[in-house]
Parts: C-alpha cells; structure tokens; sequence
C-alpha cells in the first residue's frame, strides 16, 4: 500500500497540477496498484465536495481523459478536513492512515511547512521501521540562506535527506531533462560544449501574466527569489554542469553542486554593474491595457519588488571560463515562453567573416515551453537567389503539430518521488548554494536602497536589460 | 552583345535544360541585355521548326512561365542547320555571327567535339582582339586519362584555361554549392569538420530509371566513368577541400584538386577490395516489372559494362586520416536521390553509451536532390515516455513545402560562363587526377576480366556494396 497524503488539497496547485497529474499517472498505470490519497484541507467540509471538486478539476486540466476510468480513480481518493495548528488533527490522521508507505506533498504557503512537520513527527508519522516516510516540499524553500536552513533543519529532523524531495518542477520539464541527454548522448554536442566553441549562453524565462491572485506572496518575494534562485539556476547547472561519473540521483547532483559553486559572487558594485531590477507599470499585453505592478491587488503601493530581472553571470572553472550566461525573466513581458540559448563563437574574419559582423553566429535553442524542441540557425547560401549567404533554420518541435502526448512536469516528479529516485529535485547543497548566491544580490539592492527600473507592461523588460548585453557586444537573442 | 552558340540546339539536352535556363535566366534579367543565340542542328531546316520545338521545350520544362515575354525571348534565337564536318558551314556562320562576345557551348556526342574545335579554329573564330571567346564543353570529358588529355590538347590549341569551361553540372545544384558555406561560414560545422569527429562519409547518387535512350553511350561509360569519375568525385573534393584562401575560382580550384591528389589510388588487388561492381538484371521498380540491362536497346547481350558501383576511398592528408569515405552510384536502384552523408563518431562508452551499438550515431545528412536541405539526426529522450532515449531529427529542408523557386544548375551555370566565373567549372588538373584515379579501376576491371555482380532491378546494388561497409562495422545510411 503507497498513500499519498497532500495538504493543500483545495488548492491552486492541487486543482491545477496534482490532481490531474496524479488522474494520469493512474491512467497510464504507473500508480502502484494499491494507492491511496489523503487530501487534507481547511476549506471545504466533506468528502463529497472534495470529490466534486476534483472532478472538476480533473475536466479542466488533465491532459488525458477516460471518463469511466474516473470513477474509478476517484475511490481512491480520501479526504480531511483538519487543522494543522492541532495535534489532535495529526492523531486522527494518524488513525485514518493505512499500513504502508507515505509520501506526504506539502503544498501549502511557506509558514505551513513549520507545524505540519512538527506535527507529523510529534504523531510519529515521520518513521517506520516497515515501510518508507518521504515528503514532498514545494517551492518556496526559504526565503534567503538563513530561512531555508532553518526549514531544513526542520524537515531533516523528522526525515533523511534520501527522502526528502525538494521540487523545481522546472526539472520535470522534457526539455530540461532531455538537456542531459543532448549532450551526453550526442558526440556533435559533446564536444562543442566549452568555452573554446561557446561564445555565451541565454536563459530566458518569460511570462505575460502579471501576479494574478499572488500579490501579497509575490510582493514579499519577486523575481528574484521567485524565479531566478531556482528554475533559472537549476536550468544553468543542467547546461553548464561536468559529464557525472553516472546516471544516478547523487553522480547527477554532485555535478549540479559544483556548478553553483563555481558561480563566481557579487560583490556590492558588481550587483550594479551585472544584475537589472526592473518592475512593470501600466502597458499593452495583446493590445489590452493592463494596469501596472503597483496596482495590481494585494501589492504595496510604493513597492520595490522586482518583477523582472537580468542577470550576467560567471561559472569560474575551465569549461566556462570568460563565457557569461545572462539569464532574464520578467513578469508581463511580450512573450511567455521558457528558452535555452546557446550561441558559438563565431569563425576568424577570412573568407565568408571577412567583414565584421556580416553574418550571424551560430545559435542552438532550447526550447522548453509552450514549444519543446530544438532549433539550430547556421548560415547557408540562399537556395532561390544562390546569391547571398542567410541565417537558416533546422528544427525539431515535439508538440508544434498538435498537443505534445507527453507526462507534464508533476506527473514526472510525482512519479520518481513514489519510485524513490531523485535526481530530478533538489538536493540540500544545491538549494545552500543557490543562496548564498542570490542573498549576495538581494543584499546589495536592500543596501543600496534604490527604486526597480520601471518597465512598461508588454515589453522585454528595462533598456538596462538590453544594455547589460549590448556593452559586451551582443544581444538578446529570440529564435 | 553576347551571343551563345549552341551546337546540339535540337538535341535532348538543350530542349529539357539549356533553352529553358536560358528563357529562365532571361525573366530573371540576367542575361546581358544585348544577347543572341544561334542554335545549330542538323534534324530540323528551318528556324520555323526551330522556333516551334524551343517554345515546346519551354512549355514542357521551364520552372517558370510568363507568356508575353516568351516571344520576346524567341526574338533572340537564331537557327543554323549546319554540316559540323563541312568547313564551308563554319565560314558562313562566322559570316552570320554579329560583333561582340561568343559563347561556344558544345552540347553534342564527344566525338564532335574535336572537329567543331578544329573547324571554330580554323575559321578564324577563337580568338578576337575586342572581345571574348569562351566554349563550355559538355561531359563527359574524355574516356579515360589518355583521351581527355586529348581532347584538352585540342581545345587549349582553340582557347586559354580561363576561357575553357568544363562542365560537371552537378556543381550548379543548390546544395552543392551550399556545402563550402556550410563548412566555412559556420564555427559549429567548420570545427567538427575533419578526423577527430567524423567517423565517415558516404556520398549516393542512385537513379531509378535504366538507360533509357543513351543505351549505346551508356554500354561504352558504365557507371564509373558517367557518375564517379565527374559527379561523386567534385562531391568529395566539396566536403573534404581545406578552406581556400579565398574565395576565387582559382582559390578554390586549388584546394579541390589537393584533394584529388590526396586520393589513395588503388592497386588491382585493392580495386578488388575496395570497389564493388554491379550490373542490374530484371526487376521491380515502383512495382512495376522492367527488363534487366542487357536487354535494354543498343547494349550488347553480354555486357560487361557496370551500371551500378560502390567505392571505399581515402584522402590521404592529416584532415581525412583514417576515415574512409563511401561512394555509391547505380541505374534501377530502390530510390532515386543524391544525397551525402556525415556520420560523426560516437562517444566513449560511459553513461548513455554504456553498451556497444545501443545509441545510434549522429548523422549530418546533405540533401542535394530531389529534396534539398539539411538533416541532422541525435540522440534526445523520447519525450512522449520520457524513459528511453531515440534518435531525433532537426530538419531543414528548402523545397518540400512545393517547389523550390530556385534556379536550376544550368541557369547558374550559364549565368557564371556569360560572366566569365569558373569557380563551379572543373580546371583541366582536376579532370586530370580523377581520371588517373578511376583509370586504375577501370584498368584493374579489364585486366581481372570478371564480370559485374547482377542485382535486381528496383534493389540497392549487389550485397557485396553492403558488405564492404559491414566489414568495417558501418551500414550504408538513409536519412
């Protein structure tokens, strides 16, 4: 018997993501035979709400539907209606649980990770000596380096770090995961990727929404932390990271580790120099006037945070020396989408480079979403003129004839967590590492106590972004 | 003014190719303005019929149609019915021949060529103060070393080097011209583009159709002499050249024939080993039952001749060491493509390589007809299952999506011979050391006696063209 026992069951997350997800891991058989789920939540009262509300859920997102199948999956589900604050909650729970193995998802906001540990270690429902106890932690973990210590100290108090999953459900991704394999399986790729044939790498993450209902989270947090000190710098490990000594969870990880050991700190002054704070005001998002940041709900009127930020960045070891990779993610941006850019050098000034900048460089893009796939842009002679040297194209789109027939992130990540394997979550020491590099960052702007640029709402984001680039001679690259 | 004389106007090849490029090249406006052709035959009489069969030419196999302009076009054509033995004939050409620039473009059997030459010399008509003469001299040129040098020594006694254009109307396609650009305007191609990454090559031009109406050419050619000596060969000297030093005609001549020269020549016993050879009996092809080849029209009933070969040839500098590139021509094949192949070598044997064979290689293929593009098939996980890891491919492809609008290799051809550009024309020392090469073939066929290997019609050649890789562990590849 595996129960999955999620708190945070009448959430977004779980209405959206989880529950579907976990329809279609049931669908494609890859639940255990004997599974249950436990969803626990403070809003609604019975179980026959709950299901209808799953149901309902189920409809509106999941990728595949099996209408008779449903009812069936829908058996398996339980529900609670408890309040964490309580001990007594966790002994009935305690009480209600099967023989078995538990993974408990806490999809709940930050200050709820505390107590619902506390309390599950308190009823003894952290250990058995039968079976195994693991636990999902969604983002966010910690808010700074000294926050997401105290969680882990928290969390390693009931459970070993081997049972403790992390998720970036930006590693779930296939194209984030397919980046591993691109370059460990493919001899043109492995030996192209150093600083002898890259000239930098663009990370790009964009969205056209502004904060929705998540202003007063948003507000305390930005982009920065948001978005950057995870999916952002998980995404540069998996291009930048050392082939691992194998495939396992911990060869992969120990990788990982190093590269956001590598990352070479801010200083004070180099936060100014390499790092743009933007914020959006009112603008254009598909020809539709939307308001800006500060109005938005649930946001301070006179608020600092950032909603967008660009970022240069340095690993400082032999592969990536003097190669910056510039990240940039924005909220209400002219695009959503989620892209890996890797542009090559480009050749000595003879023959066809014998004026500068006459041809283009080139590039290989990533794509991770809406599209998943590969775009590769040479240089190649006109075929209707035979005249003239032109950027060419070749791709691969996964899912541009149509829905792609692929897991979602959470159906993965779900999947590997009940089946023990973590490579795709985040190990303590990356998560450590990731902080001290952010704080470095968030520190400077506190200290230096200036404004975020204003950027208008539909666009890419402050010019400074553009300048960040343009100073060294290049530029953002959308392919 | 310019004016193209064209002898062989009513043959085969000037009403499928040569007036429609020109008519083309006339639309585009890239003809001089003041420009003449006078065609001379011996079928038809009068410029009449000459006018009618050049309009049905274009009707049936221009790539583009303007009525209105078509009898502009017309107004510039000429007829001369002409006796090319009769020096009489030559003396009254020259007497309709206006002031100005000439063109010879000899589009008749080899066997005219040498007293056409004779008789423009003769006349008076090779060489002027004012203005230039250039001939383009259709294939094949020469038989063999020996008579090629003939030949030459004939059309050098008429012309200058510069003002000889040897035509191999392979180096007119698209594609093949697009691979110089390929290599060197590219860093990725460019620094993966030699014996540390590639582990061979193969270059294919397969046909379907047999020999048509050239039986008594063709049972005097065979396949050598009519696809490797010209066509396969100024392919392989395209991908193996170094770069030139610059981008002229005589630059980039230089490094084709350092190629040529590089080419390991056979001795009898490795032509046994190294070159298959093959002769299509009755078969198959599109389902349909055709006759073997030595029951085609005008072939002896005991040919000897090969209508199909494969080769396994080094170049033998410090680029090419050790990778062997694999040529593969022949009549009634399963497919009808030109098409050159780049298998890049694999990777250690570590992580996704962990078993001998169980990924497969990556692959750049060339696309030079009937499709023209780029293929480059990798290794990516399968993003539907997200477990196994599949080869993958990135395309680009330049006429699939209807028809290219691109000119045709004689319209290129035409076009660089009017402007006295001999970069896609073969210089004498290239035709030079490919005949030296293949004549050690052919000798070591005559010499050994043996008759060629019968495959069925609509197959892919005898089984020993697939063994001659399979003992290298190497299949022939189609992408």
């Amino acid at each position: 018997m595996c129960t999955i026992v999620l708190f945070g069951a009448t959430g977004d997350l779980a209405r959206r993501k989880l529950f579907p997800a976990l329809y279609n891991l049931y669908l494609d058989q890859l639940l255990p035979e004997n599974f249950g789920v436990v969803g626990i939540g403070r809003r609604l009262e019975s179980r026959e709400e709950f299901i209808a509300s799953v149901t309902q859920a189920i409809r509106s997102f999941s990728r595949q539907t099996q209408a008779d199948r449903c009812t069936e999956f829908l058996k398996h589900l339980d529900y609670l209606q408890m309040d964490i604050n309580s001990s007594q909650s966790f002994s009935y729970l305690r009480e209600r649980l099967p023989q078995g193995n538990i993974l408990y998802y806490l999809s709940v906001p930050p200050e709820q990770f505390d107590p619902i540990i506390e309390e599950l270690l308190r009823a003894g429902l952290t250990s058995s000596r039968a079976a195994w106890r693991r636990v999902i932690i969604e983002k966010p973990f910690g808010w700074d380096l000294a926050s997401a210590r105290q969680l882990n100290d928290k969390i390693r108090s009931a459970f070993s770090e081997a049972d403790i999953f992390r998720i970036d459900h930006y590693l779930g991704k296939g194209m984030l995961q397919n980046i591993q394999v691109i370059r460990f399986a493919n001899s043109v790729f492995e030996n192209l990727w150093n600083y002898r044939y890259i000239d930098h790498v663009q990370i790009r993450a964009s969205e056209t929404v502004g904060v929705e209902d998540r202003g007063a989270y948003y507000d305390q947090t930005g982009a920065l932390r948001d978005m950057v000190q995870n999916h952002l710098l998980q995404a540069l490990t998996l291009v930048a990271m050392e082939p691992p000594i194998n495939l396992s969870a911990e060869a992969v990880r120990d990788e990982k580790v190093k590269v956001l050991r590598s990352l070479v700190p801010f200083s004070a002054e180099e936060v100014r120099e390499n790092v743009v704070r933007g914020q959006f005001g009112p603008g254009l998002i598909n020809g539709q006037r939307v308001r800006g940041y500060r109005e938005e709900e649930n946001v301070a009127a006179d608020s600092h945070t950032e909603t967008f930020t660009a970022l240069k960045v340095y690993v400082n070891n032999f592969r990536w020396a003097q190669v910056p990779f510039y990240l940039r993610t924005g909220k209400r941006m002219a695009g959503q989408s989620v892209e890996i850019v890797i542009q090559f050098k480009n050749l000595p000034g003879v023959l066809y480079f014998d004026q500068p900048n006459n041809l283009q460089p080139n590039i290989l893009a990533i794509k991770v979403q809406p599209e998943e796939g590969l775009v590769f842009q040479f240089n190649g002679i006109n075929l209707d003129s035979q005249e003239e040297i032109v950027p060419v194209k070749m791709d691969f789109c996964h899912n541009c004839a149509g829905g792609s027939r692929g897991p979602e992130a959470y159906e993965r990540l779900l999947y590997d967590a009940i089946n023990g394997d973590s490579t795709l979550f985040t190990r303590w020491d990356e998560v450590e590492h990731s902080w001290r590099f952010i704080d470095a960052i968030a520190d400077a702007w506190r200290q230096a106590g200036t404004e975020p640029l204003i950027y208008p709402a539909g666009s890419w984001g402050p010019r400074a972004a553009d300048l960040l680039l343009e100073r060294d001679g290049r530029r953002w690259c959308l392919v």
